[in-house]
């Protein structure tokens, strides 16, 4: 059977027809993107013996301000050139990320074995796996009933590290683990994001009228709030994690019992899916740590953060000196949290992550001078940043290409 | 000058010709990808004349699973894949209605005028381009002082609709819009969601010392509430817009009053950019509605969403009874809102975001019981969903490719 690649734009063309010469761009469109991919790893190779920051902003502004004109000659809106080529940009620089790591630490490629909470598809299981994804680098699974189990097994040197949620944007923080992170002086070695979708799940059969009764963690119950005010007839019940509710359900088989989990623990656990993204926002996020008893080393290459505890003198304006010596080094905090000391009330801990690695130069003198300052100040860990930003174009460049009145 | 396509991967190659080499990959990607869009308007122009739905979610599933495996052959793991189409598929389904709804209405295509608040630049004016980049129909925008005055544009009939911010995922809901909503009755013809990213602008060489006070629009201020918590000498002040508070530091030029405003109005108004994306989280969006005099007619081959308000009779239970009506028809409830009206006092108006069209027969149905049990029933509107959810692939058929160990 032989087929023109590029169809007539007729009606002429039967549905399958037009199917079919999509499926083969497609299939191209794989085969360049993996060729694309390849190029790539040998970018990275060559900035590893060049010691050269993988990312390059003139760099990707050049590639995009060329590739958005050409769109347009092709009838293609600069907005979605922009968007297909951030995406691909984005698996770029995480994947050289990932080379130069792998390339650069000493470690052996055998599979860590890493302390999660709950049972397999747990939220946190499937952070884990999206950490892991694009990794070389394998891990086992040990499940931990509690994040204090989690801290417990990395002490003891039973785990290599361990994955815990620290903040969600819909609820905020999850205090506990702020609290273990002091108590544990344990290292923060990375972070992963995870978009959030909770189902709420039955036994087979069972329909949403059904039920009276939801388990789930107390993180989850708080991110579908707005679910449980339209209905006042259901009354929530905390569970230590979202995969533990899910086993409730399984073993009761009562159709008045639901829970709320992730979709893949759902589809995975043969219950039943009443209702899909139940959260009070549909861009509903959750940042996790990556936690582990030895630091890591993060190759100057690479974007790090860093992260420190803060303890202030009992003065007027302590904090806001302290803060002051973020500022004139032109250090980026991206995050501030303050926590009271359970051994010392009403005196406040802060939690500050910020953008740098410890052993950048320009960081490790506005240690120094916070320590001057601040009562107590402890790293909690420089890991490689989740975030890969968005190389932006001008407005001005394309101003003239958006406003066409 | 002839090169080899597929570069060696070893490290005799220089940084620029590995560049040279992507450029030339990813001008293929870009003309495949301009060849697959044009397939994908002659699949809507064949679904318009069998007046199919635009999304075929078996079919997608088939296209996904068949990349994914060819991807991993090619070294690429499924979640890499399953972004990049996710991506190219949403670009897909979105011209394909933007291709129907265009040959479906009747309307003219001069441009719109469209009521905007603020000034070029503003949040919403950006939020209108975003609506329109991949739309036919261009629109011409007024701007408007504030959200009274937009909706008093539209009653008049002076602009042919306007685009009015409605909830935020750090600050919740615009109130004001809800109540304006009520009072003016007009229709909902359309949605758009923007990630909101704030930045703090003030006249060149200002530096963030001399910062005493900030203006912006109060929404602005409430989802960048932690940057005031750690700077607490410096003093909010509202504004009508982020627009106007932009101008106000434009005219004074005085180094210690700064404003918050998005990227795009910062970068084009000569002042400087102290800090970007100040909000509290990064994951920041607003919604927005497209509000018109008359109704927008959405084909069935689309899929709607309908907004109405609600008053239920003073008696137990009586919310609840209405809520039944949707459930037992399965009707998807994205959104619900009470708020108190002003002239009854303690009495509760609902607002309910719904999938589906209004001239759908089962939603037809369910308003026909709806009014019988509720005592004031109002449709503000049916109009094309915005979010394009992207097919999932079988958590099952895609476990022992995640799951490696």
């Amino acid at each position: 059977m032989k087929e023109e690649r590029s169809a007539p734009s007729g009606g002429v063309n039967s549905l399958n027809n037009l199917r079919q010469s999509i499926g083969r761009l497609d299939e191209e469109l794989l085969k360049i993107f993996a060729e694309r991919r390849k190029l790539s790893l040998a970018v990275a190779a060559n900035k590893l013996t060049t010691n050269k920051k993988v990312r390059d902003q003139a760099q990707e502004k050049n590639l995009l301000t060329n590739l958005t004109a050409k769109g347009q000659h092709l009838g293609i809106d600069p907005s979605v050139t922009l968007s297909l080529f951030h995406n691909i940009i984005e698996d770029s620089v995480r994947s050289q990320y990932d080379y130069i790591l792998e390339n650069t630490s000493s470690d052996s490629l055998e599979p860590l074995t890493l302390a999660v909470l709950g049972e397999p598809d747990s939220y946190s299981h499937i952070a884990a796996q999206q950490h892991f994804a694009t990794k070389k680098r394998r891990f086992e699974s040990e499940y931990c009933p509690s994040f204090l189990s989690i801290f417990k097994a990395i002490e003891s040197g039973r785990v290599d590290l361990g994955i815990v949620p620290i903040e969600n944007t819909t609820a905020g923080n999850i205090t506990e683990v702020y609290d273990l992170l002091l108590e544990y002086k344990l290292n923060i070695v990375g972070e992963e994001k995870l978009k959030v979708k909770h189902c709420l799940v039955a036994t087979q059969g069972a329909t949403i009228d059904d039920i009276k009764d939801v388990y789930s963690h107390p993180q989850a119950i708080a991110q579908c709030k707005s679910f449980f005010n339209e209905h006042p007839n259901i009354n929530s019940h905390f569970r230590s994690s979202t995969s533990s509710a899910l086993k409730l359900v399984a073993e009761y088989q009562n159709p008045s019992i639901a829970a709320i989990a992730s979709e893949q623990a759902a589809e995975n656990s043969g219950l039943e899916v009443l209702s899909y993204g139940i959260n009070n926002y549909q861009e509903n996020y959750t940042r996790f740590l990556l936690v582990a008893k030895k630091t890591i080393e993060v190759p100057s290459t690479i974007p790090a953060k860093t992260t420190l505890t803060l303890q202030t003198p009992q003065k007027p304006g302590a904090l806001l000196d302290c803060l002051q010596v973020f500022k004139s080094h032109s250090i980026n905090m991206t995050k501030l949290e303050s926590r009271p000391i359970p051994t010392k009330p009403w005196q406040e801990l802060f939690y500050i992550d910020f953008e740098g690695n410890a052993s950048d130069l320009i960081i490790e003198k506005a240690l120094v001078e916070l320590k001057q300052i601040a009562s107590e100040v402890t790293l909690l860990g420089s890991y490689p940043m989740h975030d890969i930003l968005a190389t932006k174009l001008d407005h001005h460049a394309l101003s003239n290409q958006f406003n066409r009145l």
